[in-house]
Order: structure tokens, then C-alpha cells, then sequence
């Protein structure tokens, strides 16, 4: 392997399936340097990489940074950056390979992340009518933890409940683990929850051709944000649809395959339409949407 | 192959041995709305990180694009990158396959250039005492073309040559059939001109542990940047040395090896030292930098 320090990283796969993403993380719209220190803010820019290698039924291996940072940009705060990042390439079994370091207004990550394919990849476009619907964990926390950090206040929460909320926000953690059970268990579609469940649910609904039906009773709404959404009076359903950077996986599949695994049945594929089972009653599935930062 | 709609790019390679770069345009840095149209700035963000690929002696093949691009960037803006990004993928062979559009305060676009390696990588660090040093083609054009554009005026330059010179720094290309003939000959050491002859020289030598030697006589200045160079009293050495972005290689080989190629012969590697050899004699090569739009 050749690494950092010559024109190009060079790395041995060990089949010929690649999978690649790449996602830019950007000062002010992705993240707060007043809420994330450099090394949530360098973790957090593998995490959502190696996310959507997970949600393709790949592993992660490689990893390649083109680091934008102002002329001003202390050491320390490149050195945490540079650690968060090696602290996630710990989690997750990857390696940063390759950069490039820039001159810019703004601090920006810009990681790819790539990976190796062993098996069919699964993709958004695979559900198929009949199947279930499950997520590979709960979700909340990480809008709940946006919500705290704009209101500069956690009074009512236990200090245990709020940090974990932060934390999500602020470091998230990829799914790795799932994404390669997405290939033992022949998923048939999948997608990281970055936007929120109910976009993200849009979108495998869309390139899959299909419809889908969510049962919200059913959304495993994490404790320590359904604690904290009820003390403060915010609404769990539109935290929980439009909430984003959950980076759990929506994963459409046979009921019989959801038996060996410990992700959450939440509804089912259905032949068209966006629905959402509320107090036993089908509604159309509101269009939340998740923007950074605004509540 | 799953291009751009899902979560990851996924794509086959033919062989194991897979080599990336990634690489930040950044407006303002380096380059300049005013200076360069929107398909200018997506094709010169393909060339600077194929020409990475191609420095290792490897064949790029597949592209990801993190845009990252003001809320006010219209579409025509957006489909002008594009355009010429398109237009880099004719050029070179590659498909752009995957990306990610986020909102920034500044346009910058993160490519990573994927490619396929056939037989051994030709680092930056092989160089070895004995070698000839040699460049794939001329080098000044962008250089002198920084300098009209900041002077804002051509008047004593031909159309032809003022063109020639703008265009080498508004949408070079890279040398990928230069990168596969490296190859075939051989070679020993290689790193792309990005950032002067002078800056990248050193790069070789002080990866190869060696010492380099570089003829100024023989350095094949582009005749269009000799002719402005010289009308406007521009000091050729330093733009030559000190350039940048000409992304021809840099390439250390066994002189028998240099023969079945058209690149030119500069210089040699030595042992220890950096000389550059100026109306016959031998001096310290000057440690100059290139600041891009700082003359």
C-alpha cells in the first residue's frame, strides 16, 4: 500500500467490485465548530462515508480527504481533526490513504470513502412489493441533540439523555456491522438514514417504483430523545420523520429474513403511495424535511 | 455498474491493484469565475486529479465529485461544470460515477480520481543516482497565462499565444497517455508538474533521497510563454521554475529508457543536492513557490 505522500494512494482490493461515495462536510451548514470540537467534526466526516458504503451492502477500507481550512486554522485544531478521523478509522477498520490539503473561506471535509463488494449490492431501487420495512436502530437522537444545542439549554434533561443526544449529532456512528448483515441476509433495498426517515423512505419508494407504509407507533424512537422531546413539548413525530443524521439503515426486505437479525419491523412496501399509519388510521406521509441547523 | 441515485457508486475493476487521488478547486484560490467559465472549472478539476492517476504510472477510470456551491449558484452555473467535466471524461477515458452537492458560502469542487494500475507504481520516490531527469512536454504557458490575466492586458501578445497561455491555466490537460507510457519504459521516479519544476524537483529528490540536477538551457519552455515572457521583461527562470500547473511529469529514468519517448531530457539525478546549471554553471536551485493569482 501506498499511502499519504505521493501523487496517488495505492491499494490492493482483494475482489474487483468497488464501491465509492463521497460527501463534503462544510463550516456552518454541516456542522458548528462552537458545538463540535475538531475531532466530532473529523469522525463525523468518515461517518457519514462509510455510511453509504454500509447502506450498499459493502465494508469500508479506504479513505481520502481533501481538506479545505482558512489560512488561520490553528494546528491543534488540524491535529484534532486528523485524530477524530483516526479515531473513526479505529471504528470502523479503514484506512485514510490519501489527501490533499487546500486553502479556503471556509472549513470543509470533502472524505471518500471506498470499499469492496462481496456479493450483489444492495440498493435503493431493490424493494419489492410484500416486503417489511425495518430500521437497523432507533432514531431521534441526533435532531434532538440539534434542537438542545440551538435552544443553549438542557435544563430539563437528565445531563446522561443530553449528551447522548449531542453525541449522535456530533459524532455519529456508521453502521458498518449492518451493512455487511444487508448481504447474509439477501436485503432486497437499503438506504442511510442521513435526510430523516421520512425523505429517505421517498427515496427507496421512488427508485424502487413502489409505495411504502410506515407505522409510527412502530418507529423505535430512541429514550433518550423521546425523554427529552416530551419534558420539552417537541413534536416526536415530525423530530423522528424529518429529524435526520440517524444514520441508521431503512432496510426493505422478506418477512422470514428479518428473523435473525435484531433490526425494527416498521411497515411494509405496498404498491404505491407514501403512507403513514397514525393511531390506526393511514394518512399520506408528511413531506418533512430536514434542514441543518433550522428548526 | 451503479452510477449516480444511490448511496454509493459501485463499479467493476479489472485488476486488484486500484489507485486514487482527490483533490479541492477552490473558488477564488484556484481558480476564478472571472478568469474562467463554469465549464473551464469542472474540467480543470478532472485534470488536476487525473493527472495524479496518471503521475503513478496508472489509467484513471472512474470520478466522484463533491460540489460544494453556494444557495445563489444558478443552474447555469451548475450545468457549465458539469459540461466540462463531461467534457474531461471524453477526454481522459473516465465516468464521473458518484457525488454529493452541498451548500457552501464558496464554490469548490472535490474530485477523486479512481484508476486501474498494470504492473508496479512509479512512485515519487525512485529515483536513482545515474537516472537522466526528463519532462513530457514544455513547460511556462500557465504561468505566463496567471500573469496576462492579472495584468489584465494582452496588448503586446499575439491572439494566438495570449490564448494558448490563458487556456493552459483555465482548462490544462493532463498527461494521461504520458502517465501509461511510464509504464511501458519503465521509469524509475515520476511526480506531475502541479506546483512549479522547481517545488516538484524537490519533491522527487527528497522522496528519493538523492540529489538533482537541473539543466536551465534544456528546459523546454512553450514558445507561445517565451514569446510574452520575453516582450513583457517577465523573468522566464522563475515562471519556468517557479510556474506551476503545467502538469506535464517530471520523470527520472535510465537514459537507454528515454529513447523510445518524445519527453525531454533536463537534467540528472545526482547525489546529493539541488543545482540547477545556469549559462554553465552550477548553482543552488532557487526555493521558489508558486502562490496561485500572487505574482
Amino acid at each position: 500500500m501506498i499511502g499519504i505522500g505521493d501523487d496517488s494512494a495505492v491499494f490492493e482490493a482483494t475482489g474487483n467490485t468497488i464501491v465509492a461515495a463521497t460527501d463534503a462536510l462544510v463550516e456552518g451548514v454541516h456542522f458548528r465548530s462552537d458545538w463540535s470540537s475538531p475531532s466530532d467534526i473529523g469522525f463525523k466526516a468518515v461517518s457519514v462515508n462509510v455510511s453509504d458504503i454500509a447502506a450498499m451492502g459493502a465494508r469500508p477500507k479506504w479513505l481520502l480527504l481533501a481538506l479545505c481550512a482558512p489560512p488561520e486554522t490553528t494546528d491543534e485544531v488540524l491535529r484534532g481533526l486528523y485524530e477524530g478521523i483516526g479515531e473513526a478509522c479505529v471504528a470502523y477498520g479503514t484506512e485514510l490513504v490519501g489527501g490533499d490539503t487546500v486553502r479556503a473561506p471556509q472549513l470543509t471535509l470533502a472524505v471518500t470513502a471506498i470499499g469492496e463488494l462481496e456479493g450483489q449490492p444492495v440498493r435503493r431501487s431493490g424493494a419489492e412489493v410484500g416486503d417489511v420495512l425495518a430500521v437497523t436502530g432507533p432514531v431521534g437522537r441526533a435532531a434532538v441533540g440539534v434542537n438542545l444545542l440551538l435552544s443553549q439549554d438542557a435544563k430539563d434533561a437528565s445531563p446522561e439523555d443530553a449528551i447522548a443526544c449531542m453525541s449522535a449529532h456530533r459524532r455519529p456512528r456508521a453502521r458498518v456491522d449492518a451493512g455487511v448483515q444487508l448481504q447474509q441476509v439477501a436485503a432486497h433495498a437499503a438506504i442511510d438514514l442521513s435526510d430523516g426517515l421520512g425523505p429517505d423512505a421517498r427515496r427507496m419508494a421512488e427508485a424502487s417504483r413502489i409505495g411504502i407504509e410506515i407505522d409510527l407507533g412502530r418507529v423505535p424512537v430512541a429514550p433518550e430523545a423521546g425523554r427529552i422531546a416530551t419534558a420539552r413539548g417537541w413534536d416526536i413525530e415530525r423530530l423522528v420523520l424529518g429529524g435526520g443524521e440517524d444514520f441508521e439503515l431503512l432496510v426493505a426486505l422478506p418477512h422470514e429474513q428479518l428473523e435473525g437479525t435484531d433490526w425494527i419491523e416498521i411497515g411494509r412496501v405496498v404498491d404505491d403511495g407514501l403512507w403513514l399509519v397514525r393511531d390506526g388510521q393511514s394518512v399520506p406521509l408528511p413531506d418533512e424535511g430536514y434542514d441543518h441547523f433550522r428548526t
